[in-house]
């Protein structure tokens, strides 16, 4: 596991003590929304906002409230999208939907929605409201795109793929390194930088989450079950290039069983095998270091900040994460 | 059918324009969207802005824009309610789970309030901003209440009906005349009789919305199917009196059919006497009767402004609507 900087891992305690303070009167909201908030996620979009935020002349309780802000958005996302995917795990812990109901996750996600929206209002900066808001409004289209995408169930090109995980992942990504940086009072041309770099990294963020959902197969703890995407239907990064590599008898093989929830052990290992090809692997790992490269790319613009060499170990390491 | 005043009309003909034109890029948002907002709601909350905004000195379009996003946020908590109802028809028409799915509704509904959160900001006015967030933090909240306070299938108290009927429609009906009164310049003990208000109308409101699901069941045209609430296992106004009324064995049978979704038309006239119990009838009468002179005590305080007439006219037509 990661080791973040001391000082960052306080600030990013201090980031779960604000979320779970957020508490409602009522004892049901306040039971799911603990249970929620047990179940600790790595934080990655709070943490990418505390570092393109940190500034000796910036008070560390606004950034502290803007990660919180960040993450509590990320966590409405999640609880929507168990719902979508029907999922019963989520941060290794059963879904909301599956301890409650799908009905008890819309509502509550709503909930942890605008209190996000309440917190945000609180820091009085219109331009972090602006890009928050048109965030949220992208992250729902990427995940429609993504819905209908996989509903044909036909093979998808490259760049639809690139188009919803950067509408699903990449644009909170850009939204909390831009909003980070606006809020420490960086110049516009490091705003963007920013974004830039946050866009790239979320990227190559979801094409490595992409790849764990297959090697969950070989038991590492991600905290999901094995093969969630292939079995909700959703063609990814990896299985995108298997496509493209298979024999069509493989090719047949693979859209036939997508979608299916049930598939037994030996067809999972086939599956797994097709993944593992190596013409497929060169061009999952070339495609991550591309995004990968293009962040550390932006990255260098900005190493006259103080927050240069833990955002360059955490992209580095980033590509390399297991869960 | 209530005939509004011809340049209020002009101005909800606006709102529905403005909402119209919010649409994204991609195909499958704008036909879900476009699906939605054809079919055209009644725009109480929307109407209820635009009359406490009524001001010489204010431009029509930020009233307009104002009207706009309360619509959207109200659409929003619609589309995310059919999911927890289970709903098949939504102001008269299939709802969007029917004709696509569940995860279309929860995605769209993230959708529109993600819109009305981005146009609120262009608004530039934080007391606004706050408020909206507040209130649609608090329909959330709202609803879980009423989640967990069916699902034991028990009786249930008065203050419980009115704490969420005031969460779940009057909070949203308050906030459209208080943020409608903040945008017209209004003295602070003006925004706060308009808050009261917008309370007191919006549970005037939701009491003959629970009436009205009843009386479906003689085939006036609601745009609803007959004893919805029943069928979900809701106790509503209406119903709440005709338990305290009823003798045990009728008590004993209105809650063993509660949550069927299906009821014998025998079983069903059954409990439309119940509820057409003289006593019930005269309880249910005099709560709303008791909300709609609270609404006009406050609208009394506001008689110096222009939009007096109008609002005591909706008031009125309010409780005597048949949709």
């Amino acid at each position: 596991m990661y080791t973040l900087n001391k000082s960052t891992q306080a600030e990013l305690n201090r980031v779960q003590a604000i979320i779970k303070k957020e508490l409602a009167s009522e004892k049901i909201i306040q039971e799911i929304y603990e249970y929620i908030f047990n179940a600790e996620g790595k934080k990655t979009r709070a943490l990418l906002c505390l570092l393109a935020s940190k500034s000796r002349h910036i008070k560390p309780t606004n950034r502290i409230n803007l990660a919180s802000i960040i993450e509590l958005l990320h966590t409405a996302t999640l609880v929507h999208d168990d719902v979508v995917d029907e999922s019963d795990l989520r941060r290794g812990t059963k879904s909301v939907n599956q301890v409650w109901t799908n009905s008890y996750s819309v509502l509550m996600g709503d909930f942890i929605y605008s209190k996000a929206f309440i917190l945000m209002v609180k820091l009085e900066i219109s331009t972090i409201l602006d890009e928050l808001a048109k965030a949220t409004n992208d992250i729902a289209k990427g995940e429609i795109i993504q819905l209908e995408l996989f509903e044909k169930k036909q093979l998808v090109q490259l760049k639809d793929l690139l188009k919803v995980s950067y509408l699903k992942t990449g644009r909170l990504f850009e939204a909390s390194a831009k909003t980070g940086a606006i809020l420490a009072n960086r110049s516009n041309k490091e705003i963007k930088t920013f974004g830039l770099l946050g866009k790239a990294w979320g990227t190559a963020f979801q094409i490595q989450d992409d790849i764990l959902d297959y090697e969950a197969l070989k038991k590492l703890d991600t905290g999901k079950p094995a093969m969630k995407d292939y079995k909700e239907g959703k063609i990814t990064f990896p299985l995108f290039f298997a496509l493209q590599n298979a024999k069509p008898k493989d090719r047949k093989f693979i859209m036939e069983n997508l979608g299916r929830t049930k598939i037994s052990k030996k067809d999972q290992n086939k599956i797994y095998q097709l993944i593992h090809n190596n013409k497929t692997q060169q061009n999952i790992n070339a495609l991550l270091e591309k995004y990968t490269k293009e962040s550390q790319r932006h990255l260098n613009n900005l190493r006259h900040l103080p927050c240069y060499n833990e955002m360059l170990d955490l992209i580095m390491f980033s590509k390399i994460r297991k869960i």
